[in-house]
């Protein structure tokens, strides 16, 4: 009786039980102890608001009901907050969890999806996890190419092309003008997915004109970043209504926690916090550089909650001195992607964090040197 | 620019923009005014311990952390538990997220599913999310029919077969001896989905001695339930190692929100906490007997938390009873499937929840009756 009477899907059989990531907590049970400073998952360690802190504890009490399946409160409040009708917007359990439902409604086996090489994993993931085909375009000069990704998508027939703009893992970003451009030249019977989890640390400028209108692009927003909820799984897309009701074919209805619809809803209402919150980011960002700078590296612009710090060498160069960094007690990541992943990418963390950064960069340079 | 430019595939451009249960706050917004009593969904209005409030309260301020997505504590926490090995356990966004990782994995298009008539709506759900098709079997004097569930999925080559023990929306429940009954004659290439979303309420001798050895069958748990956290969205299933380590392939690996793991871990060690509370919920069964035979009503036996109230009539008359107990500002749901929407069920609640079902039953009758 070992063998399971669990028949899969062919598709499903064909799969690897995979991760696009490894957690820090995975890494903690693996070395035995705890980072010092967890700045490899553009977490926002600045944390939530306080009254999103007070707003979730006077939840809690009230975890006994199923959330609202509809999410109206929240729903409501964001068309507020953007302007737009509660119509065009869709709550799920994170950009994650709706990229999955996005790729679950369109993607069948076969079917094409563009994106950049060394872009989201976790987009691939779902790409991959519904018998998708995924089509690469390189960077550009460390930034993602949306003429490229829109000819590659003309080119093989695609019925998503994705991109993220500010961009993860570089985070350079493009002006709203050209990712105007580019939503402009999507052709038809493709949808582009423009990424913008990390849009709130952008200069005015880098997000085009809501236009919900628009069939030609779904853009996807997060709790998880300026926000500093992360872990309490809200996220939401701006769409045409006629593709935002689709969501309701296959979406878990009762899928969001009560928590954090009460936790989301008492952040957009705090924007003062989010404002502080971006500038400590910026200024965390431009201590990043500094500290770079102070051991002879250099940083690429970022309008992101991290920062590409290039170690200056190949790939191999920059692999020893994330390994060295980890070592030393700091969760950090790399691109995964030739060129870009000749560097490392830090998060924009609290000055204590920055410290550890401060004091074990040159330990960790020397050593990958050695 | 009015058409959408997503292609969706055949199967979901197919399905219908549903959802399996209307909440009640959809309710409550469209009668204008609150519900006095929200005893239709099965939540425990018990509420959870006040350590996983408490542990809930503290894990907020975390919420910037993405949730462990190995679940770890939580499994190592769950297999201490149950006498059980981690690798059999799986954690997931509650049993409905986690039944539509399964359908996933295990269904497509054309593929052959068997439930009971009237079984839980939301596993119907996902089977028709991706392509399957349902086969049904009738109750047994209100009990679902192991033995002809077996039947039908050995006639039509099922993939998947479901029941839950104890049952929704009936209450009702087998032994452990018919259960694994059940079990042992499940077809080969067919796997027994043993929904015991109710089961830490039922009586001793309910559930089969867990064998994760075994390939036949994989079992759903709910911390929504007894634990009285259905807002926090924490279900887990276990089965055959093989079986469990597959949902790595689709599952949305950082898809658990950071405050309901920290909750769930404090509800199964607040183990007193969780015996007060079934004994509170059988008092509120015991109550909601009495109110129905003070109301010349018979109620249906029930190993869960709530009732089934049998009206005595048919369908019509049930149907009419429930809208004048929700008129009068009950918040309370029917079975679906003849001959059991005869009756209408009542979620054990409070002792004032319940004061006010006795209040308005009376009533709700004379008028259904008018």
């Amino acid at each position: 009786m070992t063998k399971t009477y669990a028949r899969l899907t062919p598709l499903a059989d064909s799969l690897p039980s995979t991760v696009p990531f490894v957690g820090p907590e995975t890494q903690e049970r693996a070395r035995g102890r705890a980072f010092a400073a967890r700045l490899g998952a553009n977490e926002n360690t600045f944390g939530p608001s306080p009254k999103v802190i007070a707003a979730m504890s006077e939840a809690a009490g009230g975890a006994w009901m199923y959330g609202d399946p509809e999410n109206f409160d929240l729903r409501h409040a964001l068309a507020d907050h953007h302007g737009i009708a509660p119509e065009t917007i869709l709550v799920g359990e994170g950009i994650d969890g709706i990229l999955g439902y996005l790729v679950r409604l369109i993607i069948g086996p076969g079917d094409k999806v563009v994106t950049s090489q060394g872009a989201y994993p976790t987009f691939n993931y779902h790409v991959a996890g519904f018998g998708g085909v995924l089509e690469t375009v390189p960077y550009q000069d460390d930034h993602e190419d949306p003429e490229a990704l829109i000819a590659k998508a003309t080119e093989v027939g695609a019925k998503l092309v994705y991109i993220a703009n500010p961009d993860n893992p570089m985070g350079t970003w493009h002006d709203a003008e050209t990712i105007q451009r580019m939503i402009d030249a999507v052709p038809e019977g493709c949808l582009l997915v423009l990424d913008e989890a990390y849009i709130e640390f952008a200069p005015e400028g880098t997000a085009p004109t809501l236009n919900t209108d628009d069939p030609r692009v779904i853009r996807m927003r997060t709790f998880s970043k300026a926000y500093g909820m992360a872990g309490a799984r809200v996220g939401y897309a701006i769409g045409q209504a006629e593709l935002i009701t689709a969501f309701n074919k296959i979406r878990n209805h009762f899928g969001m926690c009560r928590i954090s619809q009460a936790g989301a809803l008492a952040a957009l209402k705090d924007q003062p916090y989010l404002a502080q919150v971006v500038a400590n980011v910026a200024d965390a960002r431009a201590r990043i550089d500094q500290i770079a700078q102070d051991n002879g590296l250099t940083t690429l612009p970022s309008a992101t909650n991290f920062v590409a710090v290039d170690c200056g060498r190949d790939a191999e160069f920059a692999k020893a001195v994330l390994d060295q960094l980890i070592a030393q007690d700091m969760f950090v990541r790399m691109p995964f992607a030739t060129p870009q992943n000749r560097c490392i990418r830090i998060s924009a963390g609290q000055p204590e964090e920055l410290d550890v950064f401060a004091a074990v960069l040159p330990k960790a340079l020397a050593a990958a040197r050695a």
